[in-house]
C-alpha cells in the first residue's frame, strides 16, 4: 500500500514487509500438555511465533502468572519459535519481559498512556491491540507513544469493535487492514478470536491473509495442520506468488 | 458450512453453490458511454452479472428511471450478462422489473414489509441489502418474507453496519459471512463500496472471496481486468482448486 | 434555545414554541375497549394528543388498516384531542390522511425520500422519528424534504439508537434534545418505549420534559394520571414556571 | 426504584438514598486562581463534593500529579468540602488517597482488574466511571470487585458510550440511570461533559436530576449558580418535594 512496510524482527523470525506472521496459541482453558502439543504442531506446520492466548478477556487475576510464564519458556524451549505474552497488569512487565520476546498489550491496556511510555524503553516487540471500543486513530496514536519512546518494533492488532450485532461478541473490521496498511508502516495483524467457533475463525483468518494483512494470532484446538495450510496459502497468494502451494511448500522446508 | 449451499439460476448465470458471483458496475456519477464501456470490460474479464450502481445512497429522487432503465436494458444487450437494478422506491418496481433479471433492494427498504412480501410474487431474483443498523437475524428475517411468497431466488447482501469509527462510512461486518452461510443456505455477497478507495474495495473483496462469500457486488472506476482477476483467483482458492490461475484461466475461455 | 421555537398547531392544540406536547395511547396489543378507557384517561390527565401505538416494530402487516383507523377516529370522537396515526406502508396514505390529525413516520420510513415528498404536499402534520441508525444530521435532512414540499408542520421525534449496549433495544440519545433543538426551530419530542418498564418510561419521560424536550410520545397500560401529572409538572419546571404544581392545576382546568 | 437505596457518607455529606449529589469542578484548562474561585462559586451555590476535572480524556502524562493534588488540598482547604481525585495512572494511587476523600477512576481503567481489587481495600470513596464501550453489566462486575475487597462506599458514574452518531463525542446513556438503580443499590451519577456546551450540559444535567439520578459530576465555566439552582431544583422535584423552590432555599441555609 501507500507506505513502504516495515518488517518486524524478533529472534530470527520475520512479520511484516512481506513475511506473512502466524501467530498461534492453544487455548488457555487446556491442560499444560496439551497447550505444548498444540504448540509444537503450529510449529511444525509454519507458524512464525506462538502466545500464551492471551486474547482472553477472562479474569487476568485467577491465572497464575508464575504457571503462565512457565508454560511460555517451556513452549520456547520445546519450538525454538519466539513468543509473545500478554500483559494484562501493567506490574507484571518486569516479570514478563524476561520470558517473553514480544509483549502482547490487551485492549482494556490501549490507552494506558504510562504502560505505553514505558513500554518504549524495553528491548522488547510490542503486539498492541486495539480496544473494542477504539477507532483507528486512537490506536495509531497509542502506537506513536511506544514508537516515540525509541521501540520501532510495534505491531497493530485489529481484534474486534463492539457494534449492536448480537451474533458475535465484537463486529471485526476488516476495513482496518487497509486502512492501517496505508496511514502506517507498521506491521498490521488480525485476531479472529471474536468469530464463535474454529470453522468461522479459519474463514476470516483466510480473508486477512488474501486482504493483505501482516499476520494474523489465532487460538487453536484442533486441525492445526490445515488451518495453518489454508492461512498460509491464502497469504502467499496476497503476496503474489504465482503458485502458492509450491510456496507453502518451499515454506515448510525452510521452517 | 452446515447448509447445504443453494445456487440461484439466473439467466444461465449461477451465483452459489460453489459458483461465485462477481457482480459489477461502473460508479453512477460516469458518463453513459464509459458505463458501457466498464460493463463491457467486466464482461470480458468474467463478471457474472451487473449491476446500475445502485448501491449508491445518492438521492433517488433526482436520478430519472427512465434513463437508469434504458442503461441498464443497454448493457445487457451489449454484453449479454443478466442485470440487477436497485429498487429504491417500491412504485417503481412495476417498471424495474420490465428490465432486470435481479431486483436489488436498498438497505433502506430492507424492513420494508409490504415491499418484502410483494416481492416474493415475482418472477425475478432478489438481492437483499442488509440496513446499516439491522441485524442478521433481521435481514434473514427480511430474506423470510420474500422466500415464504414463493419466491426463492434470494441472495443476502453485507454492506456495512453504522458504528462508532470514523475511517470510513460504515464498518464491513465480514464475520457477517460465515454465520449467514451457517444459518441458511442462501447465497451470501458482499459489497466493500464503504472502502474508500479502489485499493480498499480490491483488497476486501479479495479477502471476501477468500473467505466463502458466494460473490459480490462492486462499483469499478478503472483497472476492471486486474480487479476481477484477483477476486475470482482468492474465490478459486476457497473453492478449494489446486491451481486458481489456470481455474481462472479456464473460467475465462468458457465465458 | 438558539432559535426561535415554533409552535406547531393542530386542530387547536398547541407543541413547541413553550407549549409541551404530551401524546399518549394505550398499548397496540390491549382490547379495543381498554385503549379506548385509557384514550379517556389521557384526555383527563391533560394529554394534547392521542396516537395508536404505531411505536411498535411488531409486524405491519399483520395490523388490519380498516381496524386501526376506526379506533382512531373513536378515540377522536370521544375525547375530542387530535390523533396521530402511524405509517408503516406508504401506501395506507391516502387511507390514514382521511382520518387522522398527524401523519406519524416510523423510523423505517425515515429516509423512504419519495414519501417524505408526498408529506410535503399534504394538509396534515407530520411527526418524523428518527430511525435507529440515522444520525440527527440525517433525521434534519428528513425534515429538509417535507418542508420544502410546502408542509411547515413538521415534528422531530427521539426514539433510541443502536448501540452494542444489551440491556433494552435501544439507546435513548437524551443529547439530541438540546441538539435539535440548537440545529433546528421545530418541535422536539422523545418517545421512551424503547425503556422496558412503566417506572423506566416515566424517569426518562420526566428527564425529557425536564431538559427542555417540546413534548413525548408515550405508551401507557395503567397509571395515566399520575404519570401525567409527573410529565407535565417536569415540563413545567423546564418551562421556568415558578410554581409548577399551580400551573399543573391550571392546565387541567382549562383542558 | 426496586433497590433500597444506599446514601455514601464522605465526610459528613451524603451522596444517594434520597441525597442528591453536585459534584462540580472548574475545566482543567483554565489557571489556579480561576478554578479555586470556581470551586468556591460552587461550594456557595449547594455543590456537595469538588473534583478535579478529571473527566477529561486528554493526555494524563503531561499533568503534574503534585500540581494537581496541591489544588485539591487547596480546594478542600477552602470550601470544606470533601474532593474526588482523578485516578489515570495505578501507580498515582498512593499519593492520591493522602489527599481525596474520593478516588475517581477512569473509563479506561474501569476493567483493570487489579487495580480495582486494590481499591477494595483502600478507605476512601470510589467513583466508578463507565467505559465508553463498556456495558452496564460490565461496569456492576467493576464494581462488585471493589465491594467485594470490603470497600462499600462505590458510585457509578455514566458518561456515554461510543455510537455512530457525529454530533457530540460519546452518546449519554440516559437509561442507563433507571436501569442501574433497579440492578444495584449504589449511588447512580451521570457526567454530561459530552455534551459541547454549557447549555446542553446544563440541559442533561436538569434531566439527570429530574429522571432519578443520585448525582452529576460535571465542569462548569460560568453561570455556577444559576446551573446550581436548576439542578438542584430538578432533584428537589424528582425526590417528591411539593415546593422544589423553598427546599432549594432551605438546602442553601442549611450549607
Amino acid at each position: 500500500m501507500a507506505n513502504e512496510r516495515v518488517a518486524i524482527e524478533i529472534r530470527g523470525s520475520r512479520i511484516g514487509g512481506g513475511a506473512f506472521g502466524l501467530i498461534g496459541a492453544a487455548p488457555r482453558g487446556l491442560p499444560s500438555e496439551v497447550r505444548l502439543k498444540i504448540a509444537q504442531e503450529l510449529a511444525d506446520s509454519g507458524a512464525t511465533m506462538l502466545h500464551d492466548g492471551s486474547a482472553s478477556q477472562t479474569d487476568p487475576l485467577f491465572e497464575p502468572q508464575a504457571e503462565r510464564l512457565e508454560l511460555l519458556a517451556e513452549m520456547r524451549r520445546l519450538t525454538g519459535l519466539p513468543v509473545a505474552g500478554g500483559l494484562m497488569d501493567p506490574a507484571q512487565l518486569e516479570g514478563l519481559i524476561e520470558v517473553v520476546d514480544v509483549v502482547q498489550v490487551g485492549a482494556f491496556q490501549m490507552q494506558n498512556y504510562a504502560l505505553l511510555k514505558e513500554l518504549g524503553r524495553i528491548d522488547r516487540a510490542v503486539l498492541l491491540r486495539r480496544g473494542a471500543a477504539n477507532t483507528l486513530d486512537e490506536l495509531l496514536s497509542a502506537a506513536d507513544y511506544v514508537l516515540s519512546g525509541g521501540n520501532e518494533r510495534v505491531m497493530l492488532c485489529e481484534r474486534g469493535i463492539r457494534t449492536f450485532e448480537r451474533a458475535y461478541e465484537a463486529t471485526l473490521d476488516f476495513a482496518a487492514i487497509p486502512i492501517l496498511k496505508e496511514r502506517s508502516s507498521l506491521p498490521v495483524l488480525l485476531d479472529p478470536s471474536v468469530a464463535r467457533n474454529h470453522r468461522h475463525r479459519e474463514a476470516l483468518s483466510v480473508a486477512a491473509a488474501a486482504s493483505g494483512a501482516d499476520g494474523i494470532v489465532v487460538e487453536l484446538a484442533r486441525d492445526v495442520g490445515p488451518f495453518c495450510e489454508r492461512v498460509l496459502g491464502a497469504a502467499t497468494i496476497s503476496s503474489g506468488a504465482r503458485d502458492p502451494h509450491r510456496a507453502i511448500g518451499d515454506r515448510l522446508r525452510q521452517s
